[in-house]
């Protein structure tokens, strides 16, 4: 791409341009200026650019010459190049390279990643590595370190562990430009030492420590947590929750993601009530590859906004000059002015917010949905390629779940139990039978096996437990994206099938794999720590389609199994997880047995 | 004042408070919270305060303890301090502390000053030590590097000058915010080296270039100034300046000063543009002591605002959070908001901006119109107030103008007109007849005898020329408040008196003085670097009460004819002006003769 201009560094060659005695790089001709500044539409506007900056806006013909690139925008909008105020990279399954060849041509120009799954796996130098691979593509990648990783240390093994000191040395570089969601709001507010040194790192120097406050209080819990320094939050489900926050002085990140479709409720904080917008912003959060190439992506966000009553200029600032005042960038980003990056949008309806055109640095990035700069593509190096280390070759034996010792018969035993496009389970407890001494699954019941194999340091530790509600008949599904530990998760009906799926997820690096009768029905590698795919995204999203009617093969029929899967690990969430290290009751924040003591039966639990 | 804590020392303090594990230090319970951040005011509301710092707003009575002070704030709007976001100290004759002393009480609670009159005296060192003067008071003091000293190089002989090497070293300085307003926006915009360099150290140290762009010019002018990266300019005088500027993302600091009352016109930006306003703020610029004590400050502004259309709560975010965010100082000032410094004031009429308590750094530092915390006396140094340095005293001879040789009689000579309560002047001609091979004043053209002699470093440089419409019948007035470079300047009627005024002056380290027939009728002693009192603001007004009759008694009819006189040496206003290097021309930007040559003779101006 085109050279990055500290503004320092090009004051006077812009004044010169501005002022006539030097000629514009570009100029855009005669647009409707989305002016984010003063929330007016300016028509007839011409917008001069040099060393990938706006020199100029207004009436440019002094400054074009013989070698100023012109474009007529005549009838079109020019609005600033959307922002992404919070995301992971990782949850689209693309490289960051792909993911920007991805994203570009819907209109997003500038990203604020959070890579905490790849963090996760490789630790600092997946952040890293993620951060150095966005420098080879023109989106403008700043990357956030990650705050909590692992997401629950006790309960759990994953691949790298991040601490205050991690971060405190991240904070040095010039290309991480905050803290990462700090999910250990508990922490926040009980004072916990390691949290609050993570956010001196970051605030020492002078950078943004993002949010994520799940809770629906909003008296002394959210105010002990704004009070801490951090400044937005895209966690808020309700109304009153962005709300609250914005009230409070923090950025609220209207979230409209893949599974997570929190904008049409949340945002009536901004349509029902006649308040200052500034602190309202739109992000993704988490955007499956199917979206970003059947929906789009900020450009689909903006659009249901405005479908949701949003005011489309408003709508625009909340991913533009919103945004970049929530990170203090706003002399660099965020809108149409003179000295700031010439990221700019060609767009003919507003409300439809349909890009045509897509200029970052000054330089045309994409037009009518495509690339129109080309991006290297990748040699990933062995490091990040190499994550998926199992003890041994599993085998159907691994995956046997012992009756307990004396045994009732039956067993009472503690299911999880997932809940269709909800992030949280049921505990459950069923009385299983067992024979010849094990307890098989129950496909009757819809009770399959679940595991967990850990999968970054070979220990050969493995959680086993059952899960309810997948649908399965048979055989068995294996992932290797399992929030926020990444270990080895598989499900099945049969210990054949659950370890020929795992292995052949072993072999190729991790992904995602469903196996019946012996046979690999289908397989999405993602050889980059487990979690991204080397392949474009078109490649990708064929092998997801392929995944989803193996499933559906399989007897599931959820609309994301992988998704509701992908979170059973994930010991943050109520009310019963399984981990590498076994069952966690997660409302009572303990380890707990698989099988239920007699005196304890039915203490806790619904009984079926 | 109570200790200064930064964010990143206080995170787990402040949550522990919100929390409710530990006890606030203050409490202000049941007020109207105008919160800046939604435009919203919101009923009965707590805020809770610890380590200077808001903790909590909402409920707060689970952090109210036995030694919490609590505040009763029934029925008053709580909102937060009111900062200024450009000024000069100077301008109002009161070293900081006093400054701080009268400011405070009017809901002050945060300055930008640009010392740029005392740097024009003193240099880097007279910065310097404004800024550590400041640190003795409650006042936050956010200090900007002067940009321009001298104003104009060539054509005067200030104190000290200030370049690119001295911003550099400046803005490494933890309490120097950003660079003063950059008046040369003629160098801006000509790409000069010196003045892009000063612009670079400020954006390389990502700290704020102020503005002053006074041209109506608002197309490539404006956009190459603001392509410089300036991020805010006081010197709008239409209401079309302020919106052009603000659609530019450059933030319109809406002035109203002792004597520029630019508000009416300018703030019709906003009440007749429906705009975001987000990009407006209020600014006093230019002060004097009268003003500060029968109107006040930024309240007075605030009503002003209020007074011409503008919604009280949006006023308000125009002297508060509209400010934080163009310093980019948001995630400490500008709103009640957990985590934010505790500077609060209790209003009881909104629309008034009557303050009734002022609270900074959460401690009340001013209550019914009176400070509630004591400020040092300061014991200046020697160095800034010993700065008024004359080769030899003055006498009636060194007033003597030679008519020209040979000599036409009458003389055609260029007389400085003024005109009242404007800032430009008129460059006349008119006949003078010598008297004995000099060229006398002539009261009954009401044109006087004009001096501004070096005062810096006893070099014995005098200009002098004559000036029109102080309306004086005899005496003399001089004064070491000559903008910028601040020399000592007389007009008067006779030698003797302008002699004694001026010498008067020279004893005391400057000031003001108004003599007449031998003997001294008023004289207020400026001894810190000859523009500073060291007396209380009530002194000082008393005495410019007194230097005012003395105008009067003098003949002088005009309002403000110290300002009026103090602007005479700026050699960048039009059009005839006056420095210790002689007159000049400032249409055309040359030195010119106090006596038109034959061939020259009514070419360019009005002859009487």
């Amino acid at each position: 791409m085109n050279k990055i201009h500290a503004l320092k560094d090009v004051t006077a060659k812009l004044a010169a341009v501005a002022a006539g005695r030097e000629k514009a790089e570009l100029v855009i001709r005669d647009a409707r200026l989305v002016n984010v500044n003063t929330g007016e539409i300016m028509e007839h506007t011409d917008i001069a650019v040099a060393c990938g900056r706006v020199a100029l806006v207004g009436d440019a013909s002094h400054t074009t010459g013989k070698d100023t690139k012109v474009v007529g925008a005549a009838g079109m909008y020019a609005v600033p190049g959307f922002m992404d105020g919070h995301l992971h990279v990782e949850s689209s399954m693309m490289n960051v390279r792909e993911y920007a060849k991805t994203v570009i041509p819907h209109g997003t120009t500038a990203i604020f990643p959070d890579p905490h799954e790849i963090a996760n796996v490789l630790g600092k130098k997946g952040v890293r590595f993620m951060a150095d691979d966005a420098a080879a593509t023109p989106l403008r990648v700043f990357t956030l370190m990650p705050s909590c990783v692992p997401a629950v240390p006790a309960f759990e093994d994953a691949g790298a562990a991040i601490g205050p000191d991690d971060v405190a040395e991240f904070m040095e570089m010039d290309d991480i430009c905050g803290l990462g969601e700090m999910m250990n709001f508990p922490g926040v507010l009980s004072g916990d030492e390691n949290v609050h040194k993570e956010l001196y790192a970051a605030l020492a120097r002078d950078k943004t420590v993002t949010g994520h406050y799940s809770m629906p209080e909003t008296g002394r819990g959210l105010n002990a947590y704004a009070a801490s320094g951090i400044r937005c939050c895209h966690e808020s489900v309700r109304r009153e929750d962005a709300l609250a926050k914005m009230r409070l002085g923090m950025y609220a990140q209207i979230r409209e993601g893949s599974a997570w479709r929190d904008l049409h409720e949340v945002v009536k904080s901004v349509t029902e009530n006649k308040i200052d917008t500034r602190f309202a912003t739109l992000v993704s959060d988490d955007t499956h590859p199917d979206t970003l190439l059947s929906r789009g992506h900020m450009d689909h966000i903006v659009r249901r906004a405005v479908e949701e009553g949003v005011n489309p200029v408003a709508a625009i600032q909340m991913v533009t000059i919103n945004v970049a005042q929530c990170y203090r960038m706003d002399r660099d980003l965020g809108s149409i002015s003179p000295g700031k990056f010439a990221d700019i949008l060609l767009i003919s309806d507003l409300a439809k917010a349909d890009v045509r055109k897509v200029f970052i640095n000054g330089v045309l990035a994409a037009e009518d949905n495509k690339l129109a700069v080309s991006i290297e593509k990748a040699v990933y190096p062995g490091f990040v390629k190499n994550t998926c280390h199992l003890k041994k070759p599993l085998t159907a034996e691994d995956f046997k779940i012992a009756a307990p010792d004396p045994s009732p018969s039956p067993a009472k035993t503690r299911v999880i139990e997932i809940i269709e496009a909800r992030v949280g389970t049921y505990a459950r407890e069923f009385d299983m039978k067992a024979e010849n001494g094990f307890v098989p699954p129950d496909p009757s019941r819809d009770i399959a096996l679940l595991a967990v194999v850990e999968r970054h340091k070979a220990t050969g530790t493995m959680g086993r437990g059952f899960v309810k509600g997948f649908g399965l008949k048979g055989g068995a599904v294996a992932s290797t994206v399992a929030h926020d530990a990444h270990n080895l998760m598989i499900v099945g009906m049969n210990g054949t099938d659950m370890a020929l799926a795992g292995n052949a997820l072993a072999e190729c690096g991790g992904g995602m794999a469903a196996a019946r009768d012996g046979k690999i029905l289908a397989l999405l590698p993602l050889p980059i720590a487990g979690l991204l795919s080397e392949d474009e995204a078109p490649v990708i999203a064929e092998k997801v389609v392929k995944l989803d009617a193996a499933w559906k093969e399989l007897g599931c029929g959820l609309e994301s199994p992988f998704m509701t899967m992908a979170l059973l690990p994930l010991a943050v969430l109520p009310e019963l997880r399984l981990t590498n290290r076994g069952l966690i009751d997660t409302v009572n924040y303990r380890f707990t047995e698989l099988f239920v003591k007699a005196a304890e039966a039915g203490r806790t639990a619904f009984i079926s």
